[in-house]
């Protein structure tokens, strides 16, 4: 992508709305805009990791065999009403009647929806376990939207639903869902705490909380420190052995009743990005969907649902991940692999190979070449502001020896190197 | 995928709900439940073809150097007071109060939104021409939903947008996204016809509408003859041949004005299923979205918008392709390649070489295995239905040499091959 035809709207101050680093950052980066009140409309340098994030997510599920769907953001309210969720959930629910006057709602979550279509559509045990997901955007109606995409009202979330024959299964289900939800962390790169819930409206019997490790979480977050080697890893976590050891954010933790002695015990600060719940018949016995068993007889599945809050993902990324510069994008999420920046676009040694560069590295790699006629000082801190890892950085007195200067983002160190030796550079990297 | 562990919720009778045949052979195909008047739930083999559609859609933008972004589904009514389309939208707009009395509505199309974002965002016109464009749900409250897809409430749409400094610059923009459509309907595989269109409420003084020719379709479609070579190719259209040459549905055509010789003109019937339009500046003159020209002299950018019904294409392919079987796919858009279907769960040869095959084709291809415990007659109705366009069939009588069956969905033509050519047999095709 050349940077002169990319639709990258810079803001060179943070902008007055935002509080929190994410929102700023975003803002300025071009990543996000404001349509009206915690709704946003995302650009293409934040979609392109919007989309990221949501293809690793979906890789994994399907990886664990859960079936992905795509339920319609508009529900009807009767499903709410058997549920008796219509009235409970409050003023958060986003109520409409349409031209015939029927009342519907855009879906905050859809337990109630995903029951309906399995009443409908699953008569036998036979098909149980049966395991859904979506990738769909959803409203709440927050009273005081704030912190950006933190706490807004459109957003975009992975949301889970499974049915079981009886307890021994759903339990079997939770810890696939459990260890799914590690490996998504893992492999972007996130350090991720899971942490005993409260399982709150939704109802239920077992809940965990996905907590990310950010200086600026909104909640303390205490574990025992034997959990960061456990969730260290890529596969095979021990999931009993994890839901085992202590963790537990500030709104359930009591220093008195904390069953670790104290110097076993690690204090962070997280931000909540997914949840998973089981919350047994609560819904298949509201809506009265039924199975078989094996001897005929008809019982209600057991259910839970399991949340990843998939925007809110790429604001707790750089809550996590970013420096006084601007942004440091894990490579697993990164919208861009590698910006070539090119100082001087009147010296023709140097456009000639700023375009040699970015022909060859695209062939491998999302490449954003810097084509614009900004200063060399402007051109900086644009690239570290929207945080792609590596910087090509090529200027007239190297262009001369045929040689680019490779700066990473994180560490801020640069090398001097000829451009053959660039591929090879950039995949060690 | 194996089938026993995937949501194919298959019907064996045409539901009485439905009266064409994409809406028949979508929900017997398990692609599709209704969750309310004119509202679906896309079920995984359904959001599969969505999603390769999608994907076509978006490589192709992309490649024309359009920019990707994601805008709500919820706008606020601020936008469509400005431009006048509040009241004149008419009942078809989803208006929704939030809870602080605010109104919002669920975006039927997205003109004024980005209108908003490009007069917040653009100063200069050395940033035209800028082409945006978003794969996004959409809602228009029909007032009587029908035929499936084909008019639903609640759909998936690629909308385009376009501004330009001045006519020359929106003409060459207008060009860009005609021959982008066609490079969509020739590597999807589906034939379509550029037809000249009324503007219609969106206004303007240009609009062509893609027709996919189907026999069912709702409008007939008269066309000069030669246009069938100039649209049968992968890229180099000439684009203002192609628009010099006659076309129009049976709204426009009127026999006595028809310009061209009764023996060079064609009739044939189609389904609208993209739309593009040259408005000129009828939005960003009521929006005041201006930028410095050249010169430092305000002016308004001239816009245009291009759609694709998106999920109203996977309906329209199935029109198009059929048979009294059900679906064929075309190989651009089919959910699976393959299908491998064991006859005999309880034949250890057949249930071995079934795997064997299944392993080995998924390295390359994507395959559904059908490792249900239903009769072989049944399994064959399902994939004939589901329209796979290679099926894999392995029974204990070839399986005892070796041997599969290989049956071609479009022309049930089939051979029995050795599983080491199986391979080379698939790429082939």
């Amino acid at each position: 992508m050349k940077l002169s035809q990319y639709f990258l709207p810079i803001l060179k101050e943070d902008p007055a709305e935002a509080h929190v680093i994410s929102h700023k950052l975003m803002l300025r980066a071009g990543m996000i805009r404001q349509q009206n009140s915690g709704i946003y409309s995302w650009l293409p340098l934040g979609l392109k990791v919007l989309q990221r994030i949501s293809q690793i997510v979906r890789e994994e599920m399907n990886k664990s065999g859960i079936n992905e769907i795509c339920m319609p953001c508009i529900q009807p309210a009767d499903f709410w009403i058997e549920t008796g969720r219509y009235e409970s959930y409050g003023k958060e629910m986003l109520k409409i009647k349409d031209r015939h006057d029927n009342d519907l709602l855009f879906g905050p979550t859809a337990e109630d929806a995903i029951t309906d279509l399995v009443r409908n559509n699953v008569k036998s045990y036979k098909s149980l376990p049966l395991n859904f997901y979506q990738i769909q955007w959803k409203f709440r109606d927050e009273i005081r939207p704030r912190f950006g995409l933190m706490r807004g009202r459109e957003f975009l979330m992975k949301d889970a639903y499974s049915f079981d024959i009886d307890e021994e299964s759903a339990a079997k289900t939770y810890n696939m869902y459990f260890e799914t939800y590690l490996k998504i962390f893992n492999r972007i790169g996130i350090k991720a705490i899971p942490v005993k819930a409260e399982t709150g409206p939704i109802g239920g019997n077992m809940s965990h909380e996905f907590q990310i490790v950010a200086e600026s979480g909104e909640s303390t977050i205490f574990y025992d420190a034997n959990l960061d080697s456990l969730l260290a890893k890529k596969d095979n976590f021990d999931i009993e052995k994890i839901k085992s050891l202590y963790a537990a954010s500030d709104d359930i933790h009591n220093e008195t009743d904390c069953p670790i002695p104290t110097q076993d015990l690690k204090v962070t600060r997280g931000i909540e990005i997914g949840h998973i719940f089981n919350f047994g018949t609560k819904y298949t016995k509201a809506m009265n969907c039924t199975v078989q068993d094996s001897e005929g007889k008809l019982v209600h599945p057991i259910c839970g649902s399991y949340g990843i809050g998939v925007s809110r993902f790429v604001a707790a990324i750089i809550e996590a991940s970013h420096d006084d510069r601007g942004i440091i994008w894990p490579k697993s999420v990164t919208p861009f692999d590698v910006s070539v920046i090119c100082l001087n676009n009147k010296n023709e040694e140097t456009v000639q190979l700023a375009n040699q560069c970015y022909d060859s590295l695209s062939r491998n790699y999302e490449v954003l070449l810097d084509d614009t006629n900004e200063s060399a000082g402007s051109k900086f801190a644009t690239h570290d502001l929207i945080g792609i890892p590596i910087q090509v950085i090529i200027g007239p007195r190297l262009a001369k020896e045929g040689m680019v200067e490779v700066k990473y983002r994180d560490n801020a160190e640069s090398i001097e190197v000829k451009i053959d030796q660039l591929n090879d550079l950039i995949q060690k990297h």
